[in-house]
């Protein structure tokens, strides 16, 4: 294990605390993650989740932990209303509008949201579980609530006793409501009736007859209830008793919430040891949301093509964006934040090429041996990124001094400074080199152009530069060829 | 629809004949095909089938067809020995081996799996169905077999009864084998008693205590067979009656000819209309196996990394090998066959830049006419893209006898070239250029060593080449800027 390993602390939504992470069973570590429902394109939010937690997968790897990684997909049973639990399915809507079968819909946006996490280097978890992929696992539970005493049925639905939960136990713990004060803010919905209360959530909901996507089950023909995937699928691939679960902050409450519930009401026991929750992604102080048409997709964002926005950005300088506020603090998109995002990332990366050609010195007039210190004691403190950035701007200054002849770096100090980058940078934070297919690519034009140029030097005789021309091509993997009437080139 | 749509014709392995491809909904056409079992690594076999598949797709699509395109992901059920359906689930052994979780063992080959096909261009297909996400209605269709009389339960475990089904309606009838033959090649073996013959397949496996792959069903806590889900999943996503069902020739026998008999003994008739297989890749005319060592992965194929390759090959290149055979015939892997594929299809891809470049002529001294109706004639025949690309070959030598001046083309002759040639090679047989990732980048090598010529050209008062060069740099996107000591650049 990593000597920092013992250092590294998060904040326990559950307990209103930092607390150093200490696994349940070190060396393995079990990360649990809502994922996205794949009913749409992915947007701007969901990059923010998934680069929070990559960044928390990665440091827990590089600290030597054995990290299984679950992030679910939801694809069955989320609800239009989500606090209410009530509507129509959104995958089955939004198939149903788009004519197409639910699970090509479903298929459709997973691969969009793979596509857009490649771009922006996020690590693939080591199980992507289904919610319709689990819907045996998902009644198992269900039928352990009802045998607990907690469930109740009603017209083939199986409903959560909250109110009978909060009794034994405290409903609200996570969130810290109150289940009075939730009352009052209640209404009754048309077709919640069969509801005991108004606070109670379904496991298991019977199809109406227009509904696409249902199993037989012991209670009806029907589909699951939305937040009893997550409890089913964290407890089957990461057991009883697991150390965190993150999430967004807008599932904070009721999904995350309902999780512990069903979890408590089946085992006796919570399951998750630390709760983490990400902050949302605002536009002008708004959070971004599809209602409010102010919503940024990343395919839009990598291609420009969003009246919000002034030019297409590149999926590293999202990614550096992000990185750039606190996982816990609200962040608010605007061209000029990515802007100057972009702009910082290409100092730091300028910095870093500047640093494999810098020359040594004998000694060093600078002192680089706080850096390392202070960016693990930042990415320590509960994933301070920002700060961790602010310590790394630090190295840039010196860097740059160095290379500008103020100051000087021995030989050794370079290579710690090289490995200290790589390690922060790259394998951290999970921040590359933009990729190089829009740019510096050897056109035809420029081979056509340099040809010509030599073409023009060998008619004023001028054959060194002719010659030099042809190496250069050469050494570029561009092999030209002299015939009887001009050339032809081709890559090696 | 298309004008070419009803001269397009497919081999149908059932009736063993070339017959016109008639969708039974046109014009929605459904197709099937038998993705990975997702154990190990893909290899080139799987790239085979995904590309023979892909260009059937894509060809339908061309031809107006609204298509659905099912491949699966085998991911429980696929034991060891698949024809006496024995031995242990392959996923759980090897998962047993690399001391993972089979689902994390099942993600990371998908992501593989995945990863090659985007390198391969390979179209992702509109549904990809997991084994373990459909055991309710493999345990559904297994339910109706038994209410049909052509299954029975035995100590938890479901069976078909193969000889009861061959009596009523004809086991084998897709493989063109007898039961009477099949019988007298049979072996019994230890475990399989329980078995009415040793012809019966597993609908449903009772779990052994250390099986780790179960779920509840009426029978038994078990696992599906193997055959049994692609009957379900095909029917549950294309309907009971479908158009294509692909797959390699290794799973004509037995897991096709069994996937028949469960549709035939649940719904009284088939729900395939036309069987396709692809043939094998073999390797110096044995068949690649793991079991014989002659195995190659993708990313081996890629990179270069195994003893059999003699350099990495870039996966447009292994596309357009797979696509110079016939699909129902052998391949056979070699170094030679493989850069004969990577040389010609250069050839062509060049073939194409220059047409994109030629003068047109007031009048064409070559016909070309023939070259569309040759091509589609190809593709309509069984998919014979080995004769199709012949036919672009032929338009390859016209294309370099006008370039060298032997022939002439008018401009409309160019245009309707370019379209046939995008038409034919980006969209049906899907090749693209060559990523240019791994070459023509402009590196800072290249960079540097222009501006040094620059610097060189300038010393000796050749400021008309040292002004060329900082334009031709700037029309690649280096901007060159001189400072008092020097000068610096940087990428637009």
């Amino acid at each position: 294990m990593h000597s920092q390993a013992d250092k590294f602390v998060i904040y326990n939504t559950l307990t209103r605390k930092k607390e150093t992470f200490t696994p349940a069973h070190s060396p393995h570590a079990g990360l649990y993650v809502c994922g996205p429902t794949v009913y749409s394109s992915p947007h701007l939010g969901h990059a923010r989740g998934a680069i929070t937690y990559d960044v928390l997968f990665r440091y827990l790897k590089h600290l030597g932990y054995h990290v299984r990684y679950v992030r679910n997909i939801t694809d069955v049973g989320h609800l239009e209303d989500e606090v209410e639990g009530a509507g129509e399915d959104r995958i089955q809507k939004r198939a149903r509008i788009e004519r197409l079968e639910p699970m090509e819909l479903v298929q459709q946006n997973i691969n969009r949201y793979n596509e857009s996490m490649r771009l922006l280097n996020v690590l693939p978890p080591g199980i992507e579980p289904h919610a319709s992929g689990h819907i045996i696992e998902q009644q198992q539970l269900a039928q352990k609530i009802l045998d607990s005493g907690y469930g109740y049925v009603v017209n083939g639905s199986v409903y959560f006793d909250v109110m009978k939960y909060n009794r034994d136990y405290q409903y609200g713990k996570l969130s810290g409501r109150k289940v009075e004060d939730l009352m009052s803010n209640t209404r009754q919905l048309e077709g919640q009736q069969e509801k005991k209360s108004p606070l109670d959530f379904a496991l298991w909901k019977k199809a109406s007859p227009e509904h696409l996507m249902h199993w037989p089950s012991p209670w009806s023909e029907g589909f699951p209830g939305w937040h009893i995937e997550c409890s089913a699928m964290s407890m089957k691939y990461l057991g009883e008793n697991f150390d965190i679960h993150g999430g967004g902050m807008d599932l904070l409450f009721p999904h995350h919430e309902c999780e512990i519930a069903q979890t408590v009401a089946a085992q006796g026991r919570e399951s998750v040891r630390y709760w983490m929750h990400n902050n949302m992604i605002t536009i002008k102080g708004q959070k971004m949301a599809r209602s409010l048409n102010n919503f940024i997709t990343l395919d839009e964002l990598f291609s420009g093509s969003n009246p919000l926005l002034q030019k297409a950005y590149n999926p590293m300088a999202v990614r550096f964006f992000i990185l750039l506020a606190h996982y816990r603090s609200t962040l608010d998109f605007s061209n000029e934040a990515l802007q100057s995002a972009e702009k910082g990332l290409s100092r730091l990366m300028k910095a870093v090429n500047v640093l494999h050609n810098i020359h040594s010195s004998d000694k060093s007039t600078v002192d680089i041996s706080k850096l390392e210190g202070d960016c693990y004691a930042a990415v320590n403190d509960d994933m301070n990124t920002p700060v961790m950035i602010s310590h790394l701007f630090e190295g840039v200054k010196i860097i740059n001094s160095v290379k500008e002849g103020k100051e000087k770096l021995s030989g050794s100090d370079i290579e710690k400074l090289k490995e200290l980058y790589t390690l922060f940078i790259n394998e951290i934070l999970g921040l590359e080199e933009e990729k190089k297919e829009q740019k510096g690519i050897v056109t035809e034009k420029l081979i056509d152009d340099l040809l010509e140029l030599r073409i023009k030097a060998k008619q004023r005789n001028d054959f060194e530069t002719a010659d030099r021309i042809r190496l250069i091509l050469k050494e570029a993997g561009v092999i030209v060829r002299d015939k009887k009437d001009g050339f032809e080139w081709e890559f090696e």
